[in-house]
């Protein structure tokens, strides 16, 4: 979908933190940018060289990627300046942000003017078919959370890295914008029409190898009343042969919904299951991530240790102790 | 959203089973449409007075509803002579087809001359919310089902009809093209882009009186692979304090896929009740609906009683029995 490799562009970010698609990229996909390009006052850096537009195309980079969150919610002109002159430059343009490339009109003519293309990864490009229910070859697992962002992507991508390196076949499968803009393709599920929902995710994660793994990127939860159908379309179009429970401890409510206790993982084991057995009778439970950043080194552990015993599963913080053990228990 | 009362045009249908939308209307709105428009080997008969366009005018027709499915998939030229005719009349035209009224430049031509209004019901006109997730006043009763198609929208008409026969305060609430064509309002749920699919229901079923019933048309099946997110998101966005089951106990498989087998009363009242206590503990399964067309009355009769002891819940047929039953329960 994305033509590799990318300049990633940062902007006028106001901090590292405005940068965090161009982080997610730089941290998943190393070698899918070449460069940065980043305008006065930027204060991201991802490490990469410097380039101007003219040398990133020499480099070969082919498409340009917002890496940054734009300010006020519009596309700043110093912006479009920039963008302008990558496509006249020969590059195409990706993003992911609400305000959309294709709403600007300088950026519309410029595209058609130089025959390249504007990536508005938040809508979808594919006219998705409506899930056929079939069975399809090679093995899936899906994060699901007790809430929406506890860290699902982040579970896909680290699974996927650890078994890549560990020369497994596996292939991470975006389903959210900066997933997207990370792999260079995926489905923008929460902007796919309701019909099609679990047809996107079967078109996602088609037949493939008995031994491949597709890492299926989660999507709110069975429990958020704003998105839970979302969910539910994911585990019926991915039929799932193994789940991953995501869980952030410290949080006081469900994300924006202040009247909404998160479920135990026992009651999210107990729905994720009973919904993903419709497709595929034999799906398990193989881990539980948990995000705990908000905790101690100390707590942290504890925490874990304390789930792990009281559900029976390997239980990690992707990010403090690695995926390791839950590959160990797929492998 | 569609303006009343309705001109119903039959066109040439083939059959009266073609005419299925204006059968529904005269059915469960019969006050809603003044006359019939017929065109020539038209074999389908609402029983309502022939009008031509002028006489439906004269009458006070403010809407020409297509009652009736196209032929081929195309709406014919003999059809546009028509409707264009309705439109330079002072009638808008409304219609729940594939094909769109605002795909046919006659039509969208016609339409603004006459600054009249082409009601495409498949279609969303409204930007709906993101769910909220805020409880609301009044109660909500939701059609859920083993399947597709097993008779979730006549359920919900049929008690909404019996509680206002009653003088109970009852709304049936369409989320489907040939319900928002009954009432002339409601959300087209399965065309709702996937982040809005429970706020479109919240936005449908608002704050009400404490006794006041909104009758929710159900969509899909949480154990039907291609819809079950739409069906979640109406649980989720629904918060129903009352579920009925429906079911169609002939069917050997699930609509559209042969590979899976419908589930148990049981396993949908668990799953159901499940998900639905996310946003209502309170939440009651209140009765059983099945379809019986296809057994004899006597078999019927002993299959309705055969699920009641089961079940432990009023089991009726809607058509053969009526749902007064059900209504008793939740009075």
């Amino acid at each position: 979908m994305l033509e590799k490799p990318y300049l990633l562009f940062l902007g006028d970010a106001p901090d590292p933190l405005a940068a965090k698609v161009a982080q997610g990229i730089r941290d998943w996909n190393p070698e899918a940018a070449l460069g940065q390009f980043r305008m006065e006052g930027c204060k991201a850096d991802m490490g990469l060289p410097d380039m101007t537009i003219e040398e990133a195309v020499a480099a070969g980079c082919k498409t340009l990627v917002v890496g940054v969150a734009n300010r006020g919610g519009i596309i700043s002109s110093p912006w479009i300046e920039v963008l302008k002159k990558a496509l006249a430059a020969g590059m195409d343009i990706a993003s992911g942000l609400h305000n959309l490339l294709r709403d600007e009109e300088e950026l519309v003519m410029a595209a058609a003017q130089h025959g390249r293309k504007l990536h508005d990864v938040r809508i979808p490009e594919v006219k998705y078919p409506i899930a056929s229910g079939v069975r399809r070859k090679g093995k899936r697992l899906l994060a699901v959370g007790t809430d929406c962002s506890v860290g699902k992507m982040y579970t896909a991508l680290a699974l996927s890295a650890e078994m890549q390196a560990r020369g497994m076949k596996a292939t991470f499968r975006a389903t959210g914008q900066t997933g997207i803009l990370i792999t260079g393709n995926g489905v923008p599920l929460d902007a796919v029409i309701a019909d099609f929902m679990a047809g996107s995710v079967e078109w996602l994660t088609p037949d493939n190898d008995d031994d491949h793994w597709d890492l299926i990127e989660g999507q709110g939860s069975l429990f958020h009343a704003s998105y839970s159908g979302v969910t539910l379309a994911l585990i019926h179009g991915g039929q799932p042969d193994a789940l991953v429970l995501c869980h952030e401890p410290t949080r006081p409510h469900m994300r924006g919904l202040p009247d909404y206790q998160l479920p135990s993982l026992e009651q999210l084991q107990d729905a994720a299951l009973m919904m993903a057995r419709v497709v595929n009778p034999d799906v398990k439970v193989v881990g539980i991530c948990v995000n705990t950043k908000a905790m101690s080194e100390e707590e942290a552990l504890d925490y874990l240790a304390a789930v792990e015993k009281q559900m029976g599963l390997p239980t990690v913080d992707p990010v403090r102790t690695g995926v390791g053990r839950i590959v160990d228990a797929l492998a």
